[in-house]
């Protein structure tokens, strides 16, 4: 399902090494990650690790051969994950994340085609707008802000910190946390936190009167009036609240969430500054993560999950030696025109055949006993209906083709 | 391009996992397997490791869940693989592996089935019977003849594993492996490795006159009359020189071979007695395996590796403010109909977009500017043969799904 929506996106899918180098993790998130990773030694005394996520590789990767790549790069991959730390209801120690980036596209398209990304993949599994909502928050607007308010850079990223926290800690101990790091006025923030709707924010802003909070309150219009035109208003909301806990973001963040008990089922934003911070040249970044585990159990307490069967085009049942021959004769015609084709591994009666058949998932059973060799025909037998019709054994390849 | 022709074979993909106990190698390969093993104790302290191949893995889960599974099973799958071993010309450290098992089929159609598939892989690169060769033997046979000319059990497999390497010895390396092991007379053993069609297995077997060996000489002639029937003939020989080192196969076995250059590319065999060994029922399993290095190497001297560009079926190239709304109007449309579909990231010139287009391996590119809007219509390019037509803007949809 998720490689089927990011190829109706045009969104190309790269592969993710099983195992990278520790050095890299210890490079974007510092020596403390290392106690949460699979990570050994190897028999030549390299330091290497199961991937936890796949930014640092791409970063490194889109870094590296800039240069030749013809950007800018709408790109997806879906590696396997590990985290060791402890199992939790949506978070394993083994997962899959669906990792999706448009790079070197600094314009809020970027941000149009990812969220519709985001949204599709929720979609094209049934879920609706009663069932995830889009948070999108910024954190450039964030950022000038607190400076408009009069902030210091470094003192903003501590705020930004707290702001994280929010919903979570009681106003007392917030304001113990601003009163320490000497900044930041508990109702100021708290405004800026509870603007869940562009006009609340354009009010909000439009008091301040500074210039480029302004010109990031027309970023905001184009991109909302962009995703009103995709049909996608009613899966958005403009959320203040939402700023990412990752230093490396840096503008428009979005995080979806479960309408109902309000868990994370995917985040992500823009990352301007990473591929040249790991070597690369300056390059714009927007992208996502969704990981499957959130995402299986909301499917499967909406009862949403994908019926699994196995299917297949045709089934060929023969009943006897000769009608063995020509069926083994048949099999690869119609393998080779494209069809999933299932033989029966032995000579059956009738209804042990129209069962293997089923449990093959095939949509018609191929017949093919004595009777239809002497007559130079194949019965054909729809699985779903039970209609029987006849097809010419010596053309047969053609005419189911052009049945199809 | 493996999936897609497991697919037609209508096997069913399942999934090895990444990080396996050391101990399920260990069991089937004996402690000495371990140092060519990436393997590492987790923060846990379990011993894991990740694999170098997926039949115990899979021998394991089938033998597990053997009462729950609708059998017989044709299953398949592509594990990332790891060998901690010297990298040389088509062996790494890390690679995919196509596995393909029928489980709980006694009978030579799993055979019949799994050759067809093998065959099928490399046919759908381009690779021709000139390029490769099936190499089919028979451990059953060979253990028959082995006794039929008065060795035990235990003699039999010695002198396989002498077999195995007989073309890479000399024939007095050879004649001292056999007098150390008190058995096996060189010549009668020469004989049986040097039968290469079914017609010189039929001699010698009908000469020794025993009950058992012409019973296999019956499922001979049935599996190559199978073969046949199914128009594989010129990609099968008869070699009785395979035996295939590993002494957990049981009947059939076989390679594949490049022609020129004897690389190995794939093998298998039936191995009947493994799934019970490893704490399963007895089930017989008939399967082959199938490295991604050797075939690339191969690919890639006979120019045969897939050009593997990005493609779509549309690229949406809007000029100005109205017309990019239109076009992400109907941008979701496209994509909900099943197209895959790239819109501009940004406002172009026409010669820019056209360029674009073609970077975006679009088929067609739907051209929306201010002229278009005016006609309620959109321009659609064809990339390939540059003619241009129109189509009405209201019911873009229907026109380009009756028009595929």
């Amino acid at each position: 399902m998720w490689r089927g929506v990011c190829r109706r996106h045009n969104f190309v899918e790269y592969a993710v090494p099983t195992l990278q180098p520790t050095e890299l993790f210890v490079e974007k998130s510092g020596p403390e990650i290392v106690g949460q990773l699979f990570n050994f030694a190897d028999k030549g005394g390299r330091e290497v690790t199961l991937p936890p996520e796949a930014t640092p590789y791409v970063a490194h990767m889109v870094g590296a051969k800039a240069s030749a790549l013809k950007r800018p790069l709408r790109w997806f991959s879906i590696p396997q994950c590990f985290r060791y730390e402890r199992p939790q209801k949506g978070r394993g120690r083994e997962f899959y994340q669906l990792n999706a980036d448009i790079f070197d596209e600094a314009g809020i398209t970027a941000e149009v085609e990812i969220l519709a990304l985001t949204i599709d993949i929720f979609r094209s599994f049934g879920l609706t707008k009663d069932d995830f909502a889009v948070r999108i928050s910024d954190r450039t607007l964030w950022l000038e802000y607190l400076a408009a308010t009069g902030m210091t850079a470094e003192q903003s990223m501590n705020v930004l910190q707290i702001v994280d926290k929010w919903e979570k800690e009681e106003p007392a101990e917030i304001k113990k946390k601003l009163e320490a790091i000497k900044t930041g006025s508990f109702e100021k923030i708290g405004a800026m936190i509870n603007i869940k709707s562009i006009d609340a924010l354009e009010k909000i802003l439009s008091e301040m009167n500074a210039e480029k909070l302004l010109e990031r309150l027309n970023e905001w219009k184009a991109l909302i009036a962009d995703l009103n035109a995709m049909g996608l208003k009613d899966f958005v909301q403009v959320d203040l609240g939402i700023v990412r806990g990752l230093a490396y973001y840096t503008g428009f963040v979005f995080e979806v969430f479960e309408k109902n008990g309000g868990r994370a089922l995917a985040g992500g934003g823009r990352y301007d500054n990473l591929i040249e911070k790991v070597g690369g040249p300056k390059m714009a970044a927007f992208g996502m993560g969704l990981g499957d585990i959130t995402l299986l159990n909301l499917l499967t307490e909406k009862k949403l999950l994908p019926n699994l069967t196995t299917s297949c085009d045709f089934y060929i049942a023969y009943m006897g030696d000769a009608a063995r021959a020509k069926a083994l004769e048949i099999l690869p015609q119609l393998r080779d025109a494209g069809f999933s084709v299932e033989i029966s591994l032995k000579s059956l009666n009738f209804g042990k055949h129209l069962k293997a058949a089923d449990k093959a998932g095939a949509r018609v059973a191929i017949i093919i006993g004595d009777d239809e060799l002497n007559k130079g025909i194949a019965k054909l037998k729809s699985l779903s209906s039970g209609k029987e019709t006849e097809a010419p054994l010596e053309k047969l390849v053609e005419y189911l083709r052009s049945a199809e």
